[in-house]
C-alpha cells in the first residue's frame, strides 16, 4: 500500500511552485553529469556548480545532461535556473509521485514517466521516475538513483554506432524513451509466468494463500496500469505535437514507441481479465468443494441414521417384543440392514454421488 | 444518507433566481473581508454594508473580497447586486448543493467547488461549497464557515512572499484552487490508511463490522467521486477557456492544478477498484470457512456414526446374539471400532482434510 | 411492469404520421386554454374550437395555450392543424411513451419530456409527458391530465411579479422546464429516503422481503433513469442550438436547468451504485448467517456424537464388559463424558466459533 | 444458437463480389413485382426476366421493385445487371447474414436491415434481413420470404391515402423502414409480457427451469441487440448524409424513425439491465432458501441429539447406577428432557430462527 | 499462456530499429517468390538475391513478391534494404508479436495483422502475423510459413479470372487482406459449436471439467479478441486515409473488408457475453445443487433422529418403566413412530421437499 500513497499532504499550503522532494531518498549524492556530442566527437565530463552548466549550454553540438538523485532541493532548484526552467517544471521533477505527462513550455518541453523495475527481494516492481526536458540541443535526464538501463545507448553514442550523433537531441530523447518503453515487456513477461503458475496451482488446489497471490497482483496490476496508461498520451502527443524541436524523422520512430506502449496497455488489460476470470474459478471451485464435502456428509448420514434407528428398536427393553426370542431374529434385522444400505448406496449410485 | 441529499425540494414552485439558502448554517453570522493589494501595499478590512463594496470596486489594485456565511439571504442578495451579479449567481452561491461548475459571464467567471476537510468527530470527510468570482481586478470568495486553509496565502500576500502580489486577480484565483486540490490529497491519504487498516482486518479475520466498514468507505468514495470529479471539467474550462481574465502565465499554473485534479481522480478509481477486490476477498473468505466447519462436522459426523451404530447392535436385546457370550467379544468389537476410526482418519488425511 | 411497455404495437402498418393516443386516458375531457400576456396585461379565457385559435394567433404580445388531457384525437388533429404542426409533432404528442427530446421544425421548436410525481397509493412514481410547442410569441404546452405546478408561474404573470412578462415566450418555456426539473428533486429525496431505510433494515436483518424492495427500487430506478437521462441532451440542444426563438438571455437560464439536469442524473448514478452495493451486503450479510447457522450444528454434533457414543458402549450386551461390574464405572463414565465435552468447548473457543 | 452463426465459412477462398446465398431458402422461387406509381395511376404488374426491368427503369414515375426470394443466386444476379448494382451489393443482398449498414454508392443507397417476428411455435422471434435500394425514382426491395408486413403500404398507394403517391421514392423507402421499426415494438411488447411472467415465477419459486428460461432470455436479448442496434447508425447516415436522392422532407420524417429506434434500443438495455438483476434476485433466493433449509437441520439436531444422549445413558447396563432404581427416575429424565427441548426452542424462538 | 507473451524483453537495450526476430521460427528457409502480372500476362519465379529485387523493381506491371519465413534476420534486412523500406519497418515484419497496425511511409504503406487458424492437435487456434506492403505497382507479402489460403488469388491472376489483373496492386492487397478476414468466419464457426457443445453439457451436468473448458474458452476468445479488434482501426484508417496508393474504387471493396471486420468483432463480444452468462449458469447449478444435497439430509435426519430418541427411551432401564410391561407397549411405539414419520413426509411434501 504505502508506495501507492506517497505523502504529498505536507504540500498543502505551500505557496505554488515551491520545490519540495516528494517520495524516499534514492540516491546518496545529487550527480550531475554532460556528455556533449556532435557529428565527430564525445566528450564527457561531471557538472559541479550551475555556472558551468550556463557555460556549456551557449555552445554547438548536443548537450545531454543527467542528473542523478532528487533529494537535494536547494542545488536542483540553483540548476533549474541555470538551465532557465520554470518553478513548476523543478516542483513536477522534485516531486515523484506525478502522473507521466507531457507540457510544451515553446522554449522546451517537459516529460515525465515512470521506469519499471524488478525488485530483487520482494515481488513487486519497482518504479521510478524520470524526468526529461528537451530543449534546443540539449537533453536533461533527471534520475532519482543511478542505473545502468542507458548504458547502451551511451555506449552507441561513444562509438558513433546507430545514428544517434547526427540526429540530434529529439533522436536522443526518443532513445530513452524507447529504452524505458522496451524495459516494460521485461516486466510484464515476469508477471506474465506469475500469472501462470498462480493459475495451475488454483487449478490444482485452490487453497486461501492462492487468493492473497491473486489478490497481490490484481493490486500490482492496477499499480502498473496507473503508471504506463498515461504514456500512452504522453507519446501521442509528443508524435502529433506541432513542437519545432522534434523533427519527422524523429516523429516515425516516435510513432513506433506509441505502437509499444499500446502493446503494454493491451497486455494490461488482458491481465486483469485473466486475473478476474481465476477468480471466478477460485470461487465456483469452492462450491465445487463444499458440494463435495457435504455429499460425503449425507451419504454417511443417510446410511448410518436408518441402521441406528433399527438396532435401536431391538435395544429396546419391551417384555413383549417376539423378536426378540426368534433363534434367525438376529440374522435376519443383520441381513435387514445390509439391504437397506446396500439400497441406499444403489441410489447414490444413480444420483452419480458416489 | 444525509449529507447525500440536501433539502432542494422546497424550491421547487419558487420563481428562478430566487435566492434560497440549501445546506446546513454552519456559521454564526455573515462576514465580508477585504483584501486590497497592489505592488506595494496591502490594506486589509472588515466590510459591513454594499455601498462600501461599490465605492471600493472601482480603485486601482486587485480588491480580494471574502464572504463568510451564506445563510443571511436578505444581505447576499444585497451584496451581489452591488457585485453586480447575475441573479442565478447569488442562487448558486446559496445552494450548497451544488455539482462543481465554470460559468463565463463575461465581466465576470463563476467558479464553484468543494473544499475537503477530515471530520474530527466521525471518520467521514467533510465537505464545504466554495464559490469563486473572478472579475476584472477582484476576487470574491463565499465560504461556508471560516476556513484557516487560505491563511498562508494571506500572509504570502502580507509578506510579500511569492510573486502573487505582481500577477494579479486570476493568480489568486489560481491560488486559492491549489490549495484546496492541495488538500485533497490529505483527505485521500486519511482514506488511504483506513482502506490499508481494513484489508490487513479482512485478511486476518472476515466480520460482519469489516463488510460495514468496508461498505461505509464505499460510499465515502462515491461521494468524494461526485465532489471532485466535475472538477476537471472546471479547471479544463478555465485553462482552455478564451476569457481574457485569466492571462496566459496563469494557464501555465492552471494546468498544474489540472494534473493533480487528475491525478486526485486516478486515487479515487484505484481506492474504488481496491475496495471492489476486497469485497471479493471478504465473500470468498467467507465461503472458505464455511468449508472449513463442514468439514469438522462431516468428520465428526463420518467417524462417529459408524461406530454408533456398532455398538448399537451389541447393544441389542436378541435371545440368540451368539458374539454377546464371547469372552473376546468386547475387546475385539473395541478392536474393530478403532481400526475403522482409523481408516476414516487415514482417508480423510489422504483428501487434506485434516 | 406495465408502465414499462405501453401498447404501441397497435400503431404498426398505420401510415406514418397518423395521429394515435398511446397511453392511459388520464383525464374526463380536453380542455384548451389560453394566457395572452404582454408587459402591461394578462387575459385569461377558454378555447373551445380550433378557429379561435387561429384568430388569437395573429395578434400582439404572447400566446400561451395549454392543452389538457390527450385522449380525443380527433380534436386535438384539428388544434394541431390551427397551429401548423406538422403531422409528425401531433403523432409524437399523443403517443405519451416518447423518449425525451427536442425538435426544430424552423418556424417553432418541439420539446417533450417527463414529470415525475409521487404516487399517493403506491411507492412507485408516476410520470406524466409532458409536450411544448415555442413559437414566435407563443407557447402550446400539452398535459395528460390536470396538475397544479404550472399555478406558481401563472401567478407569477397574473401579478407580474419577476421578470416574466416582459421575457417573452422562450423565457416562459424556461420557466416550465425548470419548474419540472426542480420538482424531480423532490422525489429523488423521497426515493433518497426509500433507500436509507432499507439500508438500516438490511444491516439489521437481511429478509427476503428487504430483497423485494431493493430489486423495486432497482426497478424504478432504472425507469427514472430512461425518463431523465435523455432530458440533459434535449436542455443542451436547447441551450447550444441556434434557433433565433431563443434569445441569449435565456440560454443563460437554460444553462442553470441543465446544470439541475445533471444534478439529477448524477443522483441517479449515485443511487444505483448505492443499491447494487446494498445487493452486495445482503448475498453476504446471508452467507454470514448461513456460516453462524452451520457453526451451531457443528458444535451440537460434535460435542454430543462422541458422548452418545460413549453411552452406547456401555449399553452393550456383552456378558464379559468388566467396567460395568465396577462400582465406580458409572461416575468415571460420566467425568470420562465431561472432559471430552470440556475439550470441545475449550477447543471452539479458541477457534472463536462461541 | 444455430442462427448465431450462419455459415458463411464456404465463402473463404472465393474471389470479392462473388454472388453466394448464406442462409436458410425461406421461399419456393424467386418473384419479381412491379409497383409503378405517380400522382395519377398505380400499375402492378410481375417482372419475369432481366431485360423488362432495363426497359421499364428509364420512365418517369416511381418504379418500386420487390424481388421475394434470395436462393436463386443466377436469376438475382442478372436482375443485379439489369439494375447496374455493384457486384458487392449483389452479394451483400445475396448474404443474409449481414449486419445492418447504409452504403451510398452515388447512382443509389443501400440499406440492409433486420426484420423481426414472433414465431409461432417456438418463444423465440425470427429475423429476416430485407435490403433496400434507392435510385432516383427506383425502389427495389428485397425480401427473404413473402410478407404481408408492407400491404398497408401497397394499399395505401391503390387507394391514394397519405402522401406518398406525391414523396416519390425516398418516402416510399421512409415508409418502408417505419413500418419495420413499428413492427419491433410488437416483438418487445411479447418480450416484456414474458419477462414480467418470469419475474412473477421467480419470486414465487426459483427453479431451474425459470433459470433456464432467465438465460433464453438474455441470449434471445443479445441476438435482438446485435440485429437493432446497427440500424442506428444507419437511420442517422440516412438522416443526416447528403445525398440528393433523400429530400429534406422526408429527412423529418426519418428523424422520427431515428427516435423510434433509439426508443427501441433503450428497451432492449432497460430488459437486460432487469434480466441482469433477475439473475441477482434468483441467486440470493437460492441463498435464502439454504439457510432455510440448513436452519431446520440444526434445529432438529440441536433438539434430539442432546435428549439422545441422556436416554443412552439411563440404557447404560452398569451395575451401580441408581438413578435407575428410584421410583421417580423414569418421569425425572423425561422432565428433565422436556425441560431441555423447551429451553431450545426458546433460545431458536429468540434469535428467530423459527 | 506461452502464446499470450512472446520473449520481447531480449530486445530491450537494443538501438531502435535493430532487426531481431521475435517468435517461433516456423519454416526451414527463407523463400523468396515473385509473381508479375499485368493485364496481358502472368509470371512467376523464385528470387534468390536482393539485386534481382533491384532490377525487377523498376519494369512495368505489378511485381508481387512473397517471403515466406522470418528468422534470417540478415537476409531479410537484406531484402529489406534492396525495397528501400525503413529499418523500423524491417523491424516491425521480425517481430511477430505486433498488434494489427497501418503505418504510411510516404512511399508505401506498411500493413500488419494476424491470420488464425485451427490447430489440428489442440483446439486452440493458431496466429500467424501477416506483414504487407504496398508501394507503387508493387505488393510484398511476408508470412511466417508457407500456407495454401493464397493459392486461390494466384489461381485467380493466373487464369484472369476476376478483376484482378487490371485492377493493379491496391486491389491485389484487398483480396490478400479479405481472404484473411474471411477465414476469421470459419475459426468463429468452430468456435461456436464449442461454445453450444459447452453450453448443452453445462446445462446437463455442472462438471469442473467444463469450468476449465469455459475457462479456456473465455481465455482463447481474449486472445483472438486482441488479434482482431484493432484490425478494425486499420482496415478504415486504409479505407478513409488519403494515401495516393489505394484507388476510388478499391475503397468500396475495403469498405466491404471494415463490414465483415466489424462482424467479427460483433461476434467475438457475443461469444464473451454468452461465455459470461454461461458461468452464470454453472454457479447457480452448483447452488441448486447443494441445495438439493442438504435437503436430503435434512429430510433424514429429521425423520430418524425423533425416531432413535424414542427408540432410545424405551431402552433405558429404569427399574419402574410401566410402558415396558404392557403387552401392547412395543406395536403402540412402532404405530407411534409410523405416524411421526409420516407427519414428518407431509410436512416436507407441503414445503415441496419432496
Amino acid at each position: 500500500m504505502a508506495r501507492h500513497v506517497k505523502k504529498r499532504s505536507h504540500k498543502a499550503g505551500l505557496p505554488p511552485g515551491t520545490p519540495v522532494h516528494i517520495g524516499e531518498r534514492k540516491s546518496e549524492s545529487m550527480r550531475v553529469t554532460l556528455m556533449h556530442f556532435n557529428d565527430e566527437r564525445v566528450t564527457e565530463r561531471d557538472i559541479s556548480t550551475p555556472d558551468e552548466v550556463r557555460a556549456q549550454r551557449e555552445g554547438p553540438g548536443v548537450n545531454w545532461f543527467t542528473i542523478t538523485g532528487l533529494h537535494d532541493v536547494e542545488k536542483l532548484t540553483a540548476f533549474g535556473s541555470a538551465f532557465d526552467l520554470h518553478p513548476l517544471v523543478i516542483e513536477d521533477v522534485l516531486n515523484t509521485d506525478q502522473r507521466p505527462k507531457f507540457e510544451d513550455y515553446g522554449e522546451y518541453v517537459y516529460i515525465v514517466f515512470k521506469r519499471l523495475g524488478n525488485n530483487t527481494t520482494t515481488p513487486d516492481s519497482v518504479t521510478e521516475q524520470i524526468s526529461l526536458i528537451l530543449g534546443r540541443n540539449m537533453v536533461i535526464l533527471f534520475l532519482e538513483s543511478e542505473s545502468e538501463i542507458f548504458d547502451g545507448i551511451k555506449d552507441r553514442l561513444r562509438s558513433n554506432r546507430g545514428r544517434m550523433r547526427k540526429l540530434g537531441a529529439d533522436f536522443l530523447v526518443y532513445a530513452l524513451m524507447d529504452n524505458v518503453v522496451d524495459n516494460y515487456f521485461a516486466i510484464f513477461e515476469t508477471l506474465g509466468e506469475r500469472i501462470e503458475t498462480l493459475q495451475d496451482s488454483l487449478i490444482a488446489k485452490p487453497t486461501s494463500e492462492s487468493l492473497q497471490v491473486l489478490h497481490a497482483l490484481k493490486r500490482e496490476m492496477l499499480f502498473l496500469r496507473k503508471s504506463v496508461w498515461p504514456l500512452r498520451e504522453v507519446v501521442s502527443a509528443l508524435q502529433r505535437g506541432d513542437s519545432p524541436l522534434i523533427q519527422n524523422e524523429t516523429r516515425t520512430y516516435l510513432r513506433d514507441v506509441y505502437d509499444h506502449t499500446i502493446h503494454v496497455i493491451d497486455t494490461i488489460e488482458t491481465y486483469r481479465d485473466m486475473l478476474s476470470s481465476m477468480l471466478d474459478i477460485y470461487l465456483s471451485s469452492l462450491s465445487n468443494r463444499l458440494n463435495e464435502v457435504i455429499k460425503v456428509l449425507t451419504i454417511i448420514a443417510t446410511v448410518f441414521m436408518p441402521l441406528t434407528f433399527i438396532v435401536g428398536i431391538y435395544g429396546m427393553n419391551f417384555r413383549y417384543m417376539p423378536e426378540l426370542g426368534w433363534s434367525w431374529g438376529y440374522p435376519l434385522v443383520l441381513l435387514l440392514m445390509a439391504v437397506i444400505a446396500g439400497v441406499m448406496l444403489v441410489f447414490f449410485r444413480r444420483k452419480k454421488w458416489i
